[in-house]
């Protein structure tokens, strides 16, 4: 499955780690990472998924040579937010962690396009999933999509 | 100045009046009406702007058919829920009616790129300016735009 | 209608006089003119259209700051070259003048979407229809607009 | 390298032959294949990469499930034709094979973004440089990717 990551650019070491073990779980578990390909959430999470060996793709706001180095496949899109609709509309399900309005852009317009949500410690909006932790995180994945 | 009205595709009539109102109100100002193009709050706002002699834009998410009657010059995007970044990007500012997750990206999306935003008994987001009706709306923009 | 002028950011001083003409004719004829709203052709068909009283649409491909003066709508796409799609979705039909790849894009995405083309002095491309001046390209034009 | 291969949806049984010797040719020098994700010339190079054990990227101009049963990884753009610009923009170089006007505007905007583009037995614009075959495609493309 893709699984979209989103998250802030910036993020603190606490979150650095939930990405980076959410990012490895998916990877574990046979899903190709989506997200924005930055830094931040979206930096740990790739490097989590890259090191355990998973399919990494980075959907840029603007061109190739932003991407963080554990992206492997880079979209360039050269459209800056309107970029957030194609990783969602690219996505089975989208894990979301702490960031900014950005995120909240994602968070929403993934629920707008029927796309499970799952809040990791992210922004509180009804319709998302809440989890915990990564590994509930990929339990209520695995429950979401496979039903 | 353009000012961008975002809100549901559907919506009650108690919600309609006020969107009608406040396209008038904003027609009356001298501003250009931005909107998604299709019903509901969008079609409101679109026809007291018309009626009020004003210029009306609908950036619409398909094609130029499916824009309301009151659509003076229609955008057609074709790119879907991507369109909302545009609708924000081309806008001073953005004020928020009723509406579900696509509203809640547009507002997102508005204070990612630092546009004021103005709820008008809309979504309760960190950031937002609150109004209780149009015309505190509208002396709320206006303060934030002149100053 | 709407009718969209593509041409180079960069034009001689004989494209000017042409561009600039065609947006009067545009005006004169009750047609908003749709364009990239940056220098060269797509300036001087502004400023004809413009001067002559006529509706005038920019679509950006960044921000709202990059438009020439004689824009009066400005949508900000912030999506670069993907903007030309927009901009021939939007059209009733496109009129082409000298321009680079950039205007050979806009060309191949017309004839694509169907939309009737145009060329004055353009790129020699099976499908558009040759005007040699700006009167021959609104008879043309009205021709094919109202049958 | 990133390579993105064009050409028309639908396709000649020599052409389908000649882009399913280009995907298996690309795949075999390493390379990740871009391409719009649909029928046709796509379809046959993706089906040359896949069966060669290459990375292969559709990038849609509607919805996932619109992709060949070769793509690997889906880029579900939900934007249409304006989803060629991010093909281009993804790309290190673009090898055009026989299409219409789609295809066309992939050549265009390539080169406007500066990629390198071959032409097999594609459009013939000033800019392109030829090939007569796949081999020859490869052999001018690393030629142009690694000085």
């Amino acid at each position: 499955m893709q699984i979209a990551v989103v998250g802030g650019g910036e993020c603190s070491l606490h979150v650095r780690e939930v990405a980076e073990e959410l990012g490895r779980l998916l990877a574990e578990e046979g899903h190709t990472l989506l997200c924005g390909g930055l830094g931040g959430v979206m930096e740990a999470a790739c490097r989590g998924s890259a090191e355990a060996g998973g399919t990494v793709v980075g959907i840029l706001p603007g061109e190739r040579g932003d991407a963080n180095p554990h992206v492997g496949i880079k979209i360039a899109t050269g459209m800056g937010h309107a970029r957030n609709a194609i990783i969602v509309r690219s996505s089975d399900a989208v894990i979301a962690l702490p960031g900014g309005y950005g995120t909240l852009s994602e968070i929403a317009l993934a629920l707008k396009m029927n796309r499970p949500v799952i809040s990791l410690e992210s922004w509180d909006i009804a319709g998302t999933v809440k989890a915990r932790d990564p590994r509930e995180a990929i339990e209520i994945l695995n429950r979401l999509l496979y039903i």
